[in-house]
């Protein structure tokens, strides 16, 4: 058993944040029925990079769910759609807001059908308030979120995370508000809608920068990769690359100290506690760097692991990929694409001892499951779906 | 009524990731008790900033919890512990792996205890795995994931997220676990341990990284700040500063050239289709940028916005708190510290319409509510506290 089974989730989401968080709940072990448009589907289906022809993007993001085609803006494909909201627990959707509405499949018209129907709807800047109804990208909710300006060493140069961290938030705390509703719903016996922003979920995750601005009324400048009141604890370079390390206290000073050939500084007066190397920082990081320079990271790391110094690679993704700890905890795992090659995505980051999640099978191919989903569902013949798809309905 | 009303939590976490996550199942409106050693309890509570005293990092992400303290070292202790865990729903820590086994309050230990217990772990690494006993530290695992790599302009500067996003996201992540293992818990009537890895959600987080590498077979390369197959839509630098632009499509580019007052350009067939505008990126924002430049990001965030061109702002920390939508969504609230004075923190980014979540208090203070949980779960008098509190117990 998963620990979502017998969960119905209709996922009519594109692109990332959305189909993340239907993703999730598949992983988890609910049934997602992804539901595309007819016309070429979600958008996605055409983002780079491809394997066999088929977007990579499209099937890391999709995975476990099964696939349908349905025409939201016809007539028959609207009446489709709430005979399936009838037999869903949740619908999750990131359209813009005031798109559903518009479709007449809004929220307040889907709980007259379905009273105990889940609606999620995730968007950029959430469902009502003076940005409602911009677009939104990642890069332009990361800027607006804070986060650029945390990143990096300088003002001069924002910096955006490496991946799209606000679409991927807003999925992850989506699939919070979905389970916590579910989770109302065993007492209240309605369901509810659920609404979460982008913009919200980074500001979330900003951590204690606005508490740092509220005690200092000054915004947080970037602090790039040291810590702000620890030394060392930052990115140091070595012969071939970098490394991260964390002296926590004094106890790892030392060892650290003992690790480098750095003996004669373990009591040196100018850096015996944390509050002296942070005055010192420079001296402190040039004194280490003189060091770490003349090693390659690897043997850097190992020298300083045999000391219980807490420090790091910096991965690239072909590490991580190859990376024991990582294949140990199953974070890579290999999915086949529609030609049965095979495509390594990442795995399920939540590991539970009685009801394991798992992925399920690979992305849908476009309106691959509509005889089996419209069938089972809603018990349509074949004949019927025939014409349903030569109308364009689906 | 709040979502996960009558949920009953023990939050043995400190520092970050363990304490947001018990701050989310709070909000959500869970009875969350933060146990805390007698002896000054969370590390946390001496971080940097402060407000009149108390530490601002702390309050924010402690708030909605009550407070006791409890020495897990001691036989009493102990056995207190056990007691409580007979009452509640969830355990949540983030010790280094093997520590609540040496207590002997470990899941396999506990169950016995309390079968429906759903015992959360959360650690750097994991329950297993070759580096399980390893500490772990944010940037360390920032580095070990593969996000610093792909993150800024250049692999000769890998730079981490200015937020402790590893921290974070395995937070958020086991709040999925535990509410995933409640529902399973309803079918299987057993709770289950849930082992979450801060470095295992990083990869999670890497988003198309990994297929990127799979179907290339290279590293994928930090991306800066731009878009790597869409043009223009990146960082731009204006009079004063920078802004974000989002130029998707060729409806957008005859949009930007109009507000930017280069619409010669719009049908130049050296910029006309966005694959020539990625032939021609360093062309096309040269263009653009010796027009931005000579406009304040204010002006030039308006001047976009009237031709419906996706744009932002990189704000400053200063600028969030202030920011017009982000306080329609109370997405910046207000808690009192223990003298009283308001400081500024975070809200809860997800808005439900039947069962809101809600704040429901600051940060307790150590021990604050000794009296009320002791007696409120285990019936215990006033003058048993008040020995146990002697004897260093609590």
């Amino acid at each position: 058993m998963k620990p979502l089974e017998g969960v119905k989730v209709l996922d009519v989401t594109r692109v990332l944040a959305g189909p993340f968080a239907g993703m999730m709940l598949a992983d988890l072990g609910a049934d997602v029925i992804k539901i595309e448009n007819p016309k070429g589907g979600d958008d996605s289906r055409e983002f780079t990079p491809f394997q066999n022809g088929h977007s990579a993007y499209f099937m890391s993001v999709n995975r476990s769910k099964k696939g349908i085609t349905l025409n939201l803006k016809t007539e028959e494909g609207k009446k489709i759609f709430k005979e399936l909201v009838k037999k869903a627990d949740i619908v999750i959707e990131n359209f813009k807001p005031g798109t559903m509405t518009r479709l007449g499949l809004d929220y307040n018209t889907l709980k007259e059908i379905n009273p105990k129907l889940i609606y999620a709807a995730l968007s950029g800047f959430g469902q009502y308030g003076p940005y409602s109804s911009r677009p939104a990208y990642d890069l332009i909710v990361q800027g607006m979120g804070g986060l650029m300006s945390i990143t990096g060493y300088d003002d001069r140069h924002p910096i955006k995370v490496g991946s799209s961290i606000a679409d991927l938030l807003s999925g992850i705390f989506t699939v919070i508000g979905i389970l916590s509703a579910l989770y109302a719903r065993r007492k209240t016996k309605r369901g509810q809608m659920v609404d979460v922003a982008m913009l919200d979920c980074l500001v979330a995750a900003l951590e204690n920068a606005v508490a740092r601005y509220t005690a200092s009324g000054k915004s947080p400048a970037p602090t790039g990769n040291a810590h702000p009141s620890i030394c060392p604890f930052e990115t140091l370079k070595t012969k071939d690359g970098f490394a991260n390390i964390a002296v926590g206290n004094n106890a790892l000073w030392e060892k650290v100290c003992k690790a480098m050939g750095l003996e004669k500084y373990i009591n040196d007066p100018n850096y015996d506690t944390n509050p002296k190397r942070i005055a010192n920082r420079e001296k402190v990081i040039n004194l280490i760097t003189e060091k770490t320079k003349t090693k390659t990271t690897n043997e850097l790391l190992k020298e300083l692991m045999a000391e219980n110094v807490p420090c790091g690679p910096i991965n690239t993704i072909e590490d991580v990929v190859n990376d024991p700890q990582i294949k140990a905890r199953e974070m890579i795992v290999e999915i086949p694409d529609p030609t049965g090659q095979m495509l390594k995505v990442q795995g399920i980051p939540i590991k539970f001892s009685d009801t394991p999640a798992e992925i399920k099978c690979s992305a849908p191919e476009l309106g691959q499951h509509n005889e089996e989903i419209y069938n089972k569902w809603l018990h349509m013949k074949k004949s019927h779906i025939k014409k349903l798809k030569e109308q364009g309905v689906i």
